[in-house]
């Protein structure tokens, strides 16, 4: 019993934490209950009219089904529901009468208009782009036949498709009615402010992973949840997560958009909701950079912590640019305001060049010349020492010591941990901070000697260096994308008529 | 009229397109309509049990919403049917039995609990972990309101009840009886196929990607539908995104297949789907470095086509070795075979080692030495003369002519078109074949006299080596990160009782 007891309160709290969250749902609930009474009021009232009120059930089927939790989404079921209801209504008389013409083998007709209609009905509701109708395929189908079925039994065609007529229209205007004039919930706000959201989330998980590469943040072990991409209470993978997966739920919300009449700040008919989609796909085309950046600080292979140094200053600049910018735009979409007359890409281009101009003057850090054809330069102890900027860091000797691989210890299922390669290679345990066990296991767990493993470990280490190369020139590829961002942005300010900005005090 | 008839034979071309591609549809369609024959027959059967016919309806409309694609979504659907409709009409009883004591205010009694069963039906259904059982609270709304409608006038509470529930039994009867004995169509063969299709899609992704860089394919235009994330026919494009997208597929079907009884190659109780999607995961976990691969192929900075061929051995066997290992995992997930003793990882790993001990010997070709803080070192025309590969290529002289930038011109509003910074700078107007104009407009459109622009593009040359780098270290982070799809792979076939592989006679 005190078990039961916990669960009603463990459910409670989280009805009452969803309440908080989201108050629109406590008032689409009353709502949705105010429909269903007002209709069984009208059916009550109703009961001098027989006729009506024995299908009484159709009035309530409707305001059922009809109630969704966004205007458009109601629009949309409840005009596929009239146009199914009615086309199949007159499809079914036609039919009726064309059925009288075969005498006794009316029934046999029927029935074989039945499969008929049912057969290319279901078919063309299966046509990929007839997906948004599939609600109205599915009231065609059933109209159809109740005409049918009870028509021929009570030999009232016209009355009984009237009747469900009228029936249908009444839960219609009392859903549509209850539902749009008291506090409606608009999918194209959702979907404005899931644009919105989406620049937060994006610009959060830049933020976090360039802070985490230059803080050399290790996942001890990889959630086993980014590895097979599913949501994870990681934040700086969840922000980034929820931007490239959102396409489907932004589709689902300008399906709805489109149907709903100009309101609020959107006040034009035929407002562009598709730009609104299209900045965030521009966005997403960003997100994925980020994505792989995320892949840089997930990656075996990582660069050493000093090298990072070297660049910190540039890419934390380039990072919060870009934050910035996204912030920036997130905001402006949010406000609906155009972009002012400065470059927004200024500063972020800006931090670029400098991580740039760094790059071209240090990028003898990203590779390990060693094993160069053409000779060896100067050794690698001299390297880091030539720094401008006063951090400067000792190497700490050992050239190759930066080879931080690590074993992907997710998910493995035991057969691989007997294996051999878990031991720590000797030539490899180096006075590194971030001491790691090697990575490759397939060739290691082959050559079971220890020779071939030394050979292994030399091969994979210049990587190391190579990593940092590749997070800087992602990063750049990602203010690259921006521009794309921006020049969307532009294109919906002025399709959906932003206001100019107001001059805030903060632009010069 | 002309029009008209071309098209009629369009939709019909379309129509017979679809069903060569996807039989099944046809399939589905007639088992529809036999269903609705079905029914429709029985009803004309029963006439003399006048008490069932008049309200035939409920048995239509439970064939009409409960006959889904997939055998599991069927289940899924009667079920909430099933329980939505049971706990509701006992709901509906007790409640009916109660509103009698309330003797006058019956009427107020019914109507308030139908707004208070409503708001709470509706608030639960809102719910996020709710959402598959959608259609039970509907289905429950519905019912409740019906039966206390209607019995109310009537005074049949039980009558009501138990009549509706002989025909929703009737028609769910005859629903799930045709859809399941009649060539059944399962959510989880679906699932199984989408799987093993992603990996294809993957797989054709990278060698696209890889020779596509080898080859420098330049997108003259990138389609703006890659850089706002959306459907594309570039071949190349689509086989990755479709892997990406398929998150909420997988996740709709495996909720459906989890409903299904054993049937064919699928012979447990509670068959471990959710592996499937694991594994599909950890593929899509990889088809994220493709897309990185892809970014750079898109990319606006390029490295120079002879820097590209000093590593094309190495980097073409990678992709076609990595190709090979998704193909052969692809087979072995479709023919459900487990892995063979032999590394699967063997190859794909050695030539990734290759390239890595090519990289380690040439990391000189990623970087511009000009002007490294320590010196510089032999001139870059030396460097590319060093080949072994016998495809000796001559630098074409200017060591910063690589630097092929290009102005993403999708999209572009017409305010950036007059711009100068279309007109090509004199500094980078290279002998390069892939000649391209400047794409970091930012900084160029700002300071408006030519010394600022030289200095410009000057900064962004270095990264155009880089790039080299980056395709060449995120094509190891794929090779790394396969290891995590066979791991995934192993354990599915571990808990699915995958039959053991048959001894090829290509197998050493």
């Amino acid at each position: 019993f005190i078990g039961f007891w916990e669960n009603v309160q463990d459910v409670t709290f989280k009805a009452y934490q969803m309440g908080l969250s989201d108050p629109r749902k406590i008032i689409f609930s009353a709502k949705m209950g105010l429909a269903l009474m007002l209709i069984s009021i009208l059916i009550f009232m109703k009961e001098p009219i027989k006729g009506l009120s024995s299908h009484s059930v159709w009035a309530i089927l409707t305001v059922v089904v009809v109630f969704e939790f966004s205007i458009g989404a109601t629009l949309s079921k409840g005009l596929n529901r009239g146009i199914g209801t009615l086309s199949a209504g007159g499809l079914a008389l036609a039919t009726a009468e064309l059925s009288r013409l075969a005498g006794e083998w009316e029934e046999v007709f029927i029935i074989f208009s039945i499969f008929t209609i049912g057969f290319f009905a279901t078919y063309a509701k299966l046509y990929p782009t007839m997906k948004p109708y599939e609600y109205g395929f599915r009231v065609f189908l059933l109209t159809y036949c109740f005409v049918m079925v009870s028509g021929y039994r009570t030999r009232e065609f016209i009355g009984i498709a009237v009747n469900r007529f009228l029936l249908i229209a009444l839960g219609a205007g009392v859903g549509l009615g209850v539902n749009i004039c008291i506090y409606p919930i608009w999918a194209g706000e959702d979907l404005h402010n899931l644009v919105t959201k989406n620049f937060m989330g994006v610009a959060t998980s830049l933020e976090g992973c360039v802070n985490g590469y230059l803080n050399c943040v290790e996942y001890e072990r990889i959630p086993s949840k980014i590895l097979t991409y599913q949501a994870s209470d990681d934040p700086l993978y969840s922000g980034y997560r929820a931007a490239v997966e959102s396409t489907s739920q932004e589709d689902a919300l300008m399906g709805f958009a489109i149907w709903e009449p100009p309101h609020g700040p959107y006040r034009s008919f035929k407002y562009p909701w598709k730009s609104y989609v299209n900045v965030s796909g521009a966005l997403r085309h960003c997100a994925f950079m980020i994505m792989a950046l995320h892949g840089c600080v997930l990656s075996e292979i990582q660069a050493s912590a000093e090298r990072r140094q070297v660049f910190r200053r540039e890419l934390q600049k380039v990072g919060t640019e870009g934050a910035k910018v996204l912030r920036e735009l997130g905001n402006k979409v949010k406000r609906m305001e155009k972009l002012g007359p400065d470059d927004i890409l200024h500063q972020v281009h800006e931090a670029a060049e400098e991580l740039q101009d760094k790059v071209d003057k240090k990028s003898y850090l990203f590779v390990n010349s060693e094993d160069w054809e053409i000779g060896n330069r100067a050794k690698d102890q001299d390297l880091l020492s030539v720094d401008d900027n006063h951090n400067t860091i000792v190497l700490e000797h050992k050239s190759r010591s930066e080879a931080v691989l690590d074993l992907r210890s997710v998910n493995m299922p035991q057969s691989w941990d007997s294996n051999d390669m878990k031991k720590p290679m000797p030539s490899i345990v180096s006075s590194n901070v971030y001491q790691k066990q090697i990575s490759w296991p397939s060739r290691v767990s082959f050559t079971a000697d220890a020779v071939p493993q030394v050979e292994e470990s030399k091969t994979y280490e210049s990587a190391s260096a190579l990593s940092l190369a590749t997070f800087t020139s992602l990063l750049i590829e990602f203010v690259a994308r921006l521009q794309n961002v921006v020049v969307e942005f532009e294109a919906l300010s002025e399709i959906a008529k932003f206001k100019e900005p107001v001059e805030s005090p903060a632009a010069q």
